[in-house]
């Protein structure tokens, strides 16, 4: 294969109660990346439309990733990687993971495809560390695998995929300010109390259950967060008055995506998705602050060749 | 109905990754208890085998629950109970849950059935509550809907049910030594850290999917606790030769059964469960401390009529 176009999703990370476990690959938000076969060995950031992001490969989130893949095999030849952002940085929907997990795959269909998406999970975090600081997978995991995923265990890196009921959709909102995910972690406090700990791990063992079963009411009771949303919500204006929206407009519940500022909603259905928008639509235009949403299905097929 | 015997079961709380959440309901080890219809009204236990019990019905855990139900509904007549207790008391295979939940369940058959096995949970939960002093349902749960259960929330009491693999089996190792569920509670730490925290989570999720789709190898990694064993576990003598020899004997892994004394492991398999009784027996026998061990599967059924 000398030259492929590939779709690298958004993703919603935590999902709630899932801090830094769990991940939803989001389906209508996504950038667009071409992989080109160069006669020059070494990874090239040949173009980048969309936002301001350095060419040098190991300063670029997407650049580390490649690179790193491209580094573990021999090969005497280049790719070069043209770069089309349509996810917003700093929006909270995983723009950094969709750069780090789309040149990983990308790289890896040049190469021949030596490795498996679960295997190009650890690649792909190269490139995150290089946005958060960090290395953590609930974004790049999702995007790679598609659905649903849990991060079980990160020594040893165990990332499953957990089955996601047909007919869910998310709604979000992005409002247009800023919250950096190194200053979203700096604001965690380094403890959680015991019996906080137990409410969180039930809701994640029953939100696990929920989209086993298609359970929505259940995914829905589960969607609660007493550990980090209290702390992080803080930083976005009307996080509960959307949430409050939600649930009332027909959601089954939602949070903050990722560390923020965008915040999702959960819906059983399209119609109930649009329902959530119109009326998270019809509020927000009266806080003063530029937005935008939209809704789209949970994403069972994840990053792909175009 | 006048007159039924039934088989209330052991159980495991904590499972391990589940502390406070997670519960199996076990199969060959449980209690047996007679109710009967009497002229007289009111709650009557007439006769206790097998422990040194009260037989006041506010000072008994079996006679606290039976009150519960049977005061919550008008009838003309009353109950006696009679207990033939089979599980030890302090064991930590919930043997107060086994009278709680017995008596619960039996009084509604007699009461003609006014409750759901769902519906009884908080009323054996009354009982567990002289026992423990506090209010938990991870051992009534299971023994009352059998299998595994996973306890969401406890205000709203939200308790689910989750499939169990049916080759699971368990291996239980119970050292004669004494362990208080109060004492065991007071020395966990009121606070963890959030890293440790997620790594629970983690292991909770994974725990559900592997149940779901049986998955012994995934069951198998996540029976891991970082929270509560660390500290738990050193009031158990060779606790950590026994988790070691199960996972060489062929055992998935295993942890605390409840607060403990008894130490569990899960299996693969009735042949596993027992190479897993056998090592700890060969093991155990020099340790100095009596001890009793036994195999029995994952009881599916829970609390029944004989």
């Amino acid at each position: 294969m000398n030259e492929i176009k590939i779709f690298s999703p958004a993703s919603i990370a935590n999902v709630s109660c899932g801090f830094d476990v769990l991940g939803l690959c989001l389906d209508s938000v996504g950038d667009e990346m071409i992989f080109r076969k160069t006669q020059k060995k070494g990874i090239f950031i040949t173009k980048i439309e969309g936002a301001e992001l350095p060419y040098e490969t190991n300063k670029n989130v997407a650049g580390v990733s490649a690179q790193a893949v491209y580094d573990s095999v021999e090969v005497d030849f280049g790719i070069e990687i043209e770069i089309y952002k349509k996810i917003k940085a700093g929006s909270g929907i995983g723009s950094s993971s969709a750069s780090a997990s789309g040149s990983a795959f990308g790289v890896n269909e040049i190469l021949g495809r030596p490795y498996s998406l679960q295997e190009l999970v650890p690649y792909a975090m190269k490139g995150e560390e290089l946005a958060s600081g960090s290395l953590h997978a609930d974004n790049v995991a999702p995007v790679l695998l598609g659905g649903c995923t849990l991060i079980r265990s990160y020594t040893p890196l165990d990332v499953l995929k957990i089955p996601v009921p047909s007919e869910l959709y998310a709604t979000i909102i992005h409002p247009h300010i800023e919250v950096k995910t190194k200053d979203a972690r700096k604001i965690l406090k380094p403890t959680v109390t015991l019996k906080n700990a137990i409410q969180q791990w039930g809701n994640v063992g029953a939100f696990v259950s929920g989209m086993y079963t298609n359970d929505y009411e259940l995914i829905a009771r589960s969607l609660e967060d007493v550990v980090v949303e209290p702390i992080r919500s803080i930083l976005i204006p009307k996080f509960k008055d959307l949430i409050d929206l939600a649930k009332k407009s027909g959601g089954l519940g939602g949070g903050i995506s990722g560390s923020g500022p965008s915040v999702f909603a959960l819906n059983q259905g399209k119609e109930n998705a649009e329902k959530v928008k119109e009326s998270w639509n019809e509020f927000y235009k009266n806080v003063g602050i530029s937005y935008d949403i939209y809704v789209t299905k949970i994403n069972e097929e994840g990053i792909k060749i175009l």
